[in-house]
Parts: C-alpha cells; structure tokens; sequence
C-alpha cells in the first residue's frame, strides 16, 4: 500500500514526528511524507504518531492506495526531494 | 477528478497561493488543498500556480486521481477544516 501523510504540527512536536516517520517513509517536503508500507507498518506508524501528537492542537492527515497505479503525482517548482518509490 | 495539492512555499508569496487556490479547491489544513475538479479547471490551477510562484525556492506537490473511492482517507489529531467532498 502507498501512503502518503501530511502533518500540521507543534513547534514542540515536530521534530519528534518527523525523526519517527523517516524510519518508515521518505520526506518529500515540509510536512510531508510518502512511500510504500505493509498493513502492519501502517499500524505501527498510526500508532507511534498517537503517542507522539498533541490530539487537541496537531492535525495528521493520510492518504493510502492500495497501489500508486491510480495516482498521478507531480510537482510544480522546486523538487526538494526526489523520490524514485512512486513510479 | 480528485485533486490534492500540498506546497512549501515561502512566506511572501504563500498568502496570494491561499487565496488563488481557495477560488477551487478546500482549504484542509495548512499548506494542503482538496478538492474535485474539471481537467480544465486543474489546467487553469496548475497555470495560476506557476505565475504566484518562484520555481526556484517554492515546491508544490499534487496527487490527482479520477476518483476519491481508490483512495483511504483519514486524520489522527484535530480535523482543522472537515470536508464532505471525499465521501
């Protein structure tokens, strides 16, 4: 499944957040992340990110497909970080 | 077709995409927008995007799919705008 996350967070929080889902996805640009994980992966990283969040003030939002045939993805401007998993 | 767009974009410029981009899409939560679009509508956003930004530092992101039901959606945290569109 491909997932892709964008998070509104904390000043307080984000660097933890961000230093979590690098173990599991590629950063893409501020706020976001994206790339390929398993059923169990998902629920790991939902996981850590509940306990890692502020529920009242963060917001984190996904997005999975169970494949990125479906999705065209591009970019307008600066690529700040090239990934090759979606293609 | 659905279309989500996620920017990084710098702070003298950021305000005019906001306000360009709320003319098609929801705002959902900072730096991203959703929202159902015709082809030449997402050709008319990808135009007015290009003239707002500088290729150079700003990077924007989008995902388009032709429709929402390929796609799992979800929020852990604070929904900051709630949306009725995905459904």
């Amino acid at each position: 499944m491909y997932v892709i996350i964008v998070y509104d967070i904390g000043e307080k929080r984000v660097a933890k957040v961000c230093k979590f889902l690098r173990k599991y996805l590629n950063w893409v640009q501020n706020s976001v992340f994206e790339g390929n994980l398993t059923e169990s992966q998902f629920e790991k990283v939902k996981y850590g990110l509940k306990k890692l969040i502020c529920e009242e003030e963060d917001a984190v939002l996904y997005y999975v497909f169970s494949t990125p045939k479906w999705v065209e993805r591009g970019i307008l401007g600066k690529e700040k970080n090239p990934i090759s998993d979606f293609l």
